[in-house]
């Protein structure tokens, strides 16, 4: 192939070249070269954060107000506005595959990162729910055959799981038939069955065979696809313990940081296929094969995954058509689907291993909420309880055992970093929280990984804000009043802006930063929130101070300081103790419906039952949303505790 | 790769090369090429069949008793003993890819074809089963989705079906969500359906969604996998009718011509692969895409598929190890087995569609007897039936509708053209029928295809040596004892011969002929069946006269000379009218269960009610046999009418 030769230099990674022809855009070209760069506008200009520097050679770049003089005297260039006009070596910056897909393995040997599971068996359990998965293993000593009994393997097999099982419906899986007379023969007719309650418990099915002292786990996967970030717990599906827990970014996040840029991305010729490669091959595959490698399980003794996750990466990961979701009048191609083959998605796991898809409710109300409210046990309490999940969207669930109602709020990226010229996800590196001196303005910072910063994580965004607020540098509308030297005034490239960490200091050799156009961006997520509350809780006659209880669940930090996302008015003003971190309820959700059929009737059940309310159809919300777009609130009647403070 | 360039030339075909190391076998050559030699006896010599012409260049052979000098002197080579000495170019006859894999397609408009099928269809119909395969398509209109009816697509699929149908407990395949959101816009909602009943009626499958216009039948394959010879129907599942039907050789001939050399083939590394590829790669799917793409038809329109096989075919099939069947005690790994996804074997039809296979009760009487045994309606009548399946293994069932019992005997491969040195499965160019002149002892052949003559098929044999016997030119021993100008004597090979066609006139350009020993291996296979047949009934109290009814099946050829049969002793002595020649009933049952839920459920209960005989260890068994290796039989007494006559 001729052309110029373009290498992507990753920082701290390895060169890798691709030959492009003379006007190919860069970022289609990293794209194409499976080079990770960020571009949460799907490359239309608009971000600025798919920043690469030239090192060598030349390309062509137009004009953009995301990069300043001397950053462009230095080489700085956005990917998506650059076309290759020569042999040229670019250097993609580390906060990008920070972003993107730093893949992450936690510790589960502390108590505290199992505590949460644990509670939560107990909660199901407590409510009537039956705490298991179905899924064990037993030794078992088969008679040899001989003359006088000439059995068939399989039948053979059966007989003996019948007899040690009580059960009179046993089956055996074909694809076994193929080891089996070999294995039995090896062991001596010895031999350990792994078997599965099928038919809600009706039947048995005979999964796998192994020599008589084997002691390797069954194991599942309970999986978290969010817009931003995939998380998975590799789960002991015998006494369910949690092996290992990883994350890593979503690998679809080059095609856009929400699901709509996902949607026309997945339109373009070969776009489903890409965004399923994308997310499968990129994200949950490397998690799974890390989850393994690290706990020395087999990928074949895996037996069962669930999934939560939103309706268009639902889709999106079954590589079904998204795009009636997005336009008029919004009809996805399914709320809820049978459990289907994962070896059928290009996941091998066991032979025969099933993946089960939390169900999804609206269009914007998907499977990660579904599994939230199950996991939050707010159905099974008569206190009114709110449900707010933080992720790449904002969905609420509000109710009780009596009635559940939900919905979605476009608060945008904000929360995951994106729409935020230095935002990041909760990943090593991100700020994820801040104070700032009243006198000085000197920020103090608490980074994820506790190393240099690279950018700012949603809950550190909050902080930096409220404390911006409250200590006066920025008013009501976002603007900065005060001056230090801390704070820039540039008009063309954003109006204001605060320096949270100096290009010294930041692992990334340039400044981490807030400006107006940012803070603008983040009211506006926030106002979409509270006013999405405000319209949920209203039309029942309900104010804010009846919500007894409010769930935040959501991957915006280890996590959320609720003082300061009140002192914003992104929550209602309730007593802090009524509000509580959950953490990732959906992975919650999807732990439970994985160690539990019961469970899992129990969300279909749950996701049938709750009322989806689309926002943009109600009365009045465009107006509490406006209302909202302000620091704490355009009616401060409704913050009275912060009328003295700010 | 350095080495010696092989090249083999099939008689009108192309060349094949291959390099091979000095000293490599040629037969293992042919087989690394792909190239069809027959090799019933697996390349150990024995059999003679594996002949090629060197044409140029050289190789190494032993010398063999099957190439006499003339023949060695104009290239003739048994592959088997021959080694890569040098570059060489062989011509491979066309005889062998006869045997091997000449693909016939029957045209089934003819009223007669059909008539077997239609005639089964009634019988069970008649014996109460249900004739529907619960596979059927509707046209459907859709409410179009809107604002008002936001229902996601697959929801409202669902609905329309459960509201056309009346089943309550519809579900829809994961895979066809795929395409359902383009399809139902494209056709503005107006669809046709393909759906299939499960549970035993009690739940409904869609299976498909096409435009509203489109009048592709679905279809399903009943499939006969003999040790020699594949054959399959195309079925339009909705109405019975059979579309186009289809045979070949079976790939894994090359292997060995029965099933214990096929095991001992598999036992070698890689060979349980190398013989699953060679039945479906090089047999069923060259099959199934002629059968497609003769009638237009497009595999994915393929839903079902049914199998009638021994029980190593079965096990080879499905890349299960069968060798344990051949060593004692004789236990297979399997005799039933669930449904399997035909994706599985690697064969692409429908996605989901599924392969049953007819059920085995022994390692020596598999799913084809037993599929035969419903085909014949044995089992419906008081009559005392006898099924006589003549195919490379002779398999025999006795009863009526209180009892049956079956039993194998090791008949050899005769009946399809093995261990006879001029015999050939019936396909074009066999001898299916022979008429000789007692004056003159000059034949009169039948060829299938009506062409000059390549080989002798099974049918063609009985005729030969009952008309030798009958015309006196061989005695009771099978050993010749007239002289005349079609009669050899050659000790060397085989002593005595006759020619059946001289090399002008055959298309081989070799003569073809039977000599003693071709002889002494057929009256051990027949003796074989007639020893069978007492064993089976005499224990019980019954004697041949007893038999009410004679069913002969299996594929030697058009038919069976029922009287030549009698007068070599291999059925007893009946009159004519209790016989009759019921073709393949093992194909005839793979086309009820993919045609009726309730005849694969009769045929389940059957193949349990069966009682499997081995003969081996029934006492006076060998006496049995010993006494019927003679022409008719050393008791004369049981062949009253033939002693007048021979």
């Amino acid at each position: 192939m001729t052309g110029y030769e373009i290498t992507f230099r990753a920082e701290g990674g390895e060169d890798i070249s691709i030959f492009a022809a003379h006007g190919e855009n860069i970022l289609d070209l990293a794209r194409k070269a499976n080079v990770a760069i960020d571009a949460p506008c799907s490359g239309n200009g608009s971000c600025g954060k798919c920043r690469v520097r030239l090192l060598e050679g030349e390309v062509y770049s137009a004009i953009t107000r995301h990069i300043n003089d001397y950053d462009y005297y230095n080489g700085w260039r956005l990917a998506c506005v650059s076309k290759a006009s020569g042999k040229a070596k670019l250097l993609v910056p580390d906060v990008a595959s920070a972003y993107k897909s730093r893949l992450r393995v936690t510790d589960m040997s502390s108590p505290l990162e199992m505590s949460i599971f644990n509670e939560l068996q107990d909660s199901l359990h407590g409510a009537g729910l039956k705490m298991h998965s179905g899924y064990y293993s037993a030794p078992l000593e088969l008679e040899p055959p001989s003359l006088d009994n000439t059995m068939p393997d399989n039948e053979r097999l059966v007989r003996a799981v019948r007899d040690v099982t009580g059960f009179s419906d046993v089956s055996i899986r074909y694809s076994l038939l193929r080891n089996l007379p070999d294995i039995l023969r090896a062991n001596d007719f010895k031999v350990r069955v792994m078997v599965m309650e099928d038919n809600r418990g009706g039947s048995l099915r005979i999964l796998d065979v192994f020599p008589y002292d084997d002691s390797e786990p069954m194991c599942g996967l309970a999986i978290d696809i969010g817009t931003t970030t995939v998380s998975a717990l590799l789960v002991d599906l015998e006494t369910g313990r949690i092996i290992a827990k990883g994350s890593s970014g979503n690998g679809q996040i080059r095609y856009g940081a929400d699901v709509i840029n996902r949607i026309i991305e997945q339109q373009k010729p070969g776009g489903i296929e890409r965004l399923r490669y994308a997310v499968i091959h990129e994200s949950l595959l490397p998690i799974i094969h890390r989850l393994c490698d690290d706990s020395g399980v087999n990928t074949e003794r895996i037996y069962r995954a669930t999934v939560a996750a939103n309706t268009t990466m639902n889709h999106l990961l079954l590589g079904v058509n998204a795009n009636n979701i997005r336009i008029e009048p919004y009809i996805p191609a399914f709320f809820e689907t049978e459990a289907l083959f994962t070896r059928e998605l290009g996941i091998d796991l066991s032979p025969g291993a099933k993946l089960s898809l939390a169900p999804n409710i609206g269009s914007y109300v998907g499977g990660d909420v579904t599994a939230g409210a199950l996991a939050s046990m707010m159905w099974s309490s008569p206190e009114l309880t709110l449900l707010v999940d933080l992720g790449t969207n904002g969905e609420l669930v509000f109710g009780n055992n009596e009635f559940l109602m939900a919905c979605a709020c476009s608060a945008g990226p904000a929360f995951e970093g994106g729409d935020i010229k230095c935002g990041m996800r909760a990943t090593d590196g991100a700020i994820d929280g801040c104070v700032i001196d009243g006198e000085t303005m000197e920020p103090g910072l608490a980074v994820i990984g506790g190393e240099a910063p690279v950018g700012l994580c949603g809950s550190g965004i909050i902080d930096v804000i409220a404390e911006l607020f409250h200590t006066k540098i920025i008013n009501g509308r976002g603007k900065f009043v005060r001056e230090g030297p801390r704070i820039v005034y540039d008009e063309e490239y954003g109006g204001g802006r605060y320096i949270i960490a100096s290009a010294e200091v930041s692992a990334t050799g340039r400044e981490i930063y807030i400006d107006e156009t940012d803070i603008d961006n983040f009211i506006r997520t926030k106002g979409a929130i509270f006013s999405a509350i405000m319209t949920l809780t209203e039309p029942l006659g309900f104010s804010p101070e009846d919500i007894s209880r409010v769930f935040v669940a959501g991957g915006i930090g280890s996590g959320i300081n609720i003082k300061n996302a009140i002192r914003i008015g992104m929550f209602p003003e309730l007593p802090e103790e009524r509000f509580r971190y959950i953490g990732n309820s959906s992975l919650s959700g999807a732990y439970a419906i994985l160690m539990s059929a019961d469970a899992s009737k129990k969300l279909s059940e749950l996701a049938k039952s709750i009322t989806y309310v689309e926002l943009s159809t109600q009365s009045g919300y465009m107006d509490s949303f406006v209302a909202a777009c302000f620091l704490p609130h355009t009616d401060s009647s409704l913050f009275p505790g912060l009328a003295g403070q700010s």
